[in-house]
Order: structure tokens, then C-alpha cells, then sequence
């Protein structure tokens, strides 16, 4: 199982990722954005290169999409909170919001 | 503009999505379904195959995903309510949810 992200190690790892509009929930156990894009297309097209590359790791973000937006949470479960999983997808989606 | 559904007429349109697991939500003016699949890859597939539908008539659900799970809501903005847009979203969504 991923270790659950502790002290100055999870302070690191979280540090680009809030630079970059992620927030912690108040709970502290999860992370989320939202992606505001230009259409449907451009946020489902994002939507499928993350569900590739969630699939792939086997970790699977919770979201929901309105039209142009994706409201995105991730969370390790059976760490219950932040894994190494959460902040890694969490860059990946960043990479994949900014190809469109 | 798509008009409200009202009276009989719009009875008449809920009764088969009612029947397949759709419900009103309070405020009557959007329906709503929880699908569930047997893992997330079916799960977006499902999502992939309403994405595409949603788009080519420019109706889009309110959905959320969380790994098998989807819980869609669907609801006529610019009209205030649900109107056949809706209705035959949701017919289309519980058929492509049958083809996995």
C-alpha cells in the first residue's frame, strides 16, 4: 500500500501542486481543482487522457463535470488521505489541461 | 427554445424514466439516475458514449464519476425545468448504460 504523505515530505509534494490552484479539503484527506475549460469537447477530451492515464495506475479521481468545467477530488482510500498516487495524477492532470 | 414539459404531457414523458430508476428532484426541475457499473473502465465508457450523444444534440448532463459509479442530472437550463431534451437524453443514456 502507498504510504499516506507525512510532515515535510507531504508539505513538498503538496507545495507545486497548491502553487497551481489545488487546494487541501478541510479535512486535510484530499486535494481538489477545478478546470475551467472552453467547451464540452475540450473538457471531456481532458476528461478521456485522464481516465487513460487513471486506469493505467489504477487510481481514479472523483469528479464531476458541468459542461465546461471538471471539478476534480483525489484521494488515496486505503491510506485514507494523501499518497505519492494523489499528487502524481494531480500533475499529470495539470499536463493534460494545459495540452488543449 | 425547447419548451417545459407540463400537465399529461410531461406525465406522460417521466413515466417510462421513473419506471427505469430515474427520479424528480425536489424542486422538480431535473431528473436524476445513479448508474452503476462493474468498474470504471465501463463506467467511462458509458460517460465516452454520452459525451458523444450530448454533444452532437448540445445537451450536456451534470454527471459525477467516482471509480464504477455515475450519477447524472439532467435539467433544461435556459428553459427552467426539463423539457424533452432531457427525456430523450435519459432514454439514450439508459440505452448505451445496457450495451455494457
Amino acid at each position: 500500500m502507498t504510504e499516506l504523505l507525512q510532515g515535510a515530505t507531504r508539505t513538498e509534494a503538496l507545495a507545486p501542486l497548491l502553487a497551481q490552484g489545488w487546494t487541501e479539503t478541510p479535512d486535510r484527506v484530499a486535494i481538489e481543482k477545478r478546470f475551467v475549460f472552453r467547451n464540452f469537447n475540450e473538457a471531456f477530451g481532458f476528461m478521456t487522457r485522464v481516465a487513460l492515464m487513471a486506469e493505467k495506475r489504477d487510481h481514479h479521481p472523483d469528479w464531476r463535470n458541468v459542461y465546461r468545467t471538471v471539478e476534480v477530488t483525489l484521494s488515496t482510500h486505503d491510506a485514507g488521505g494523501l499518497t505519492t498516487k494523489d499528487t502524481e495524477l494531480a500533475q499529470r492532470m495539470d499536463e493534460a489541461a494545459a495540452y488543449v
